[in-house]
């Protein structure tokens, strides 16, 4: 593999891959179908993932241990957040000199503080694609998750051009849209349009469920309003505790505020006040029809 | 039409649909599709949806007058819940003797209760197919909105068996599940699993454009899961108001109720307490994975 300015060649690379969740499962999946690179090591404790990713011809070696990224140009962290955090320092004791870390994990200042710490002949750079689903697992996995999705690059001081080109072409290779933003605006941001609506979701669920305890018809009448307003309380559970506990105060301060609005509309609902009532929903409305025409 | 013991006979009925947005222009496609009864009176004061079902043979007859109902055996109220409660009066001075009157409205006891004033001579009962879609109007209708949807029926004391039996076969003809609930049971249900959802999804939109007006990459970074989490602010507005109007109680509750719930994951998050919110968030999951296997 070259990576010099010249950019970087990632036909001829060989991308390891930890963890073969939705996430990861995902990028071999479309790493393979575009045939993007020239090998795939998938690492990953479950040997039934393994033995699926063998037997449809996805990676080219598969192993639970995780010192077998050390052949790789490009390795690729997939876990939830603070497992990946955990991992670095293994990664950075056994990849090759000049090797390009990336996460894709859904938060990025503790990431990119950890990778900050890594061996100085190793290029890090954090990543996170704005994709998902509310169910986790290879199972889970989708060739076509990253497509049109934009996908974070979270680069470090350290981080050189060429290592920004590798992470911009991996993004697009699989079809999703690079973005190169600060980890700190990241997780703003991310907390807001990501980590919000899950744990809304989550308070709906338990509010429901409180009423459903008392009327057992209660989730009888459910339907698709509920059933797409509560999905990511669905969410894969360490993932979205990682995520929760590593973007502790933006997400805190939103759900106050969200909290707040909540309250503000029962006052207006409860004293029947109308104005009030029609203009905030009028402005929500507008707004939403506004993003999504 | 006989509506005594031995059941309703729909495809003998006139119907007169008033109000021809998303549900009753879906009622309406519907019983034309399955050539559910003899005749369809379409009563809007959109001429270009008039236009439209006529020129598409979905109504026998359109008309913007109301009194042109007078004809019908059945009646069908599709308006949003405040128009229908100040429609009642004109319907119960203009319905031939014998005639049902059942309404669409998403909440049930204010109508329920207006529909009691209808003079002894008509038949109420009141409806609620619980389906829909964040967009109105006629252009939103869909012949299979009401299909395998649960279609509550509310009856009055008043209401006789054979009207709850005319209202069953109405549900049954378009594919819906007809339930017969209690109005104040079906108002608190619905609290929960719509007007709370739709409540949320507006205080989501409020609270994210907040962040937007300081950074403007925010909307460009949401995807799936921000889109269905906010889909419901998009919710036609007038609706929306008189839904929260008229469940007041109710709404302002839940609202409050959900608001705790978020404080109080703020402070789990903010204090970084893993073990209860681990707790918390996998009540949530494994309740929604319960609920749509």
């Amino acid at each position: 593999m070259t990576n010099d300015e010249s950019g970087f060649a990632l036909r001829d690379a060989t991308v390891a891959i930890i963890g073969l969740g939705l996430m990861g499962g995902s990028l071999a999946l479309a790493l393979r179908a575009k045939n993007a690179c020239r090998r795939i090591i998938a690492i990953t404790s479950n040997a039934a993932t393994r033995e699926q990713l063998r037997a449809r011809n996805i990676a080219d070696e598969t192993s639970a241990d995780l010192t077998r990224a050390s052949s790789a140009d490009l390795i690729v962290l997939a876990a939830p957040v603070r497992t990946i955090i955990a991992q670095l320092p293994r990664v950075g004791a056994i990849a090759r000199a000049g090797a390009i870390v990336i996460d894709l994990g859904s938060t990025k200042r503790e990431i990119v503080r950890a990778m900050d710490t890594l061996p100085a002949h190793i290029q890090p750079i954090g990543g996170h694609p704005m994709c998902g689903k509310e169910k986790a697992g290879f199972d889970a996995a989708d060739t076509d998750l990253y497509r049109n999705a934009v996908f974070v690059l979270a680069p470090l001081e350290r981080t050189t051009p060429a290592t920004v080109t590798c992470a911009t072409s991996l993004a697009a290779s699989v079809g999703a849209r690079p973005l190169v933003l600060d980890p700190a605006r990241h997780d703003k941001i991310a907390a807001a349009i990501s980590h919000l609506p899950h744990t809304l979701a989550t308070a709906l669920m338990l509010t429901v469920d409180e009423i459903a305890r008392d009327d057992d018809l209660t989730f009888a009448l459910a339907a698709s309003g509920f059933r797409d307003t509560s999905r990511l309380a669905a969410t894969d559970v360490t993932m979205m505790l990682d995520i929760l506990l590593t973007n502790r105060e933006n997400v805190a301060n939103l759900l106050r505020a969200c909290a707040h609005q909540l309250n503000h509309l029962a006052d207006s609902i409860a004293d029947g006040n109308e104005n009030a009532l029609r203009a905030t929903l009028e402005r929500a409305a507008t707004k939403r029809r506004e993003l999504f025409k």
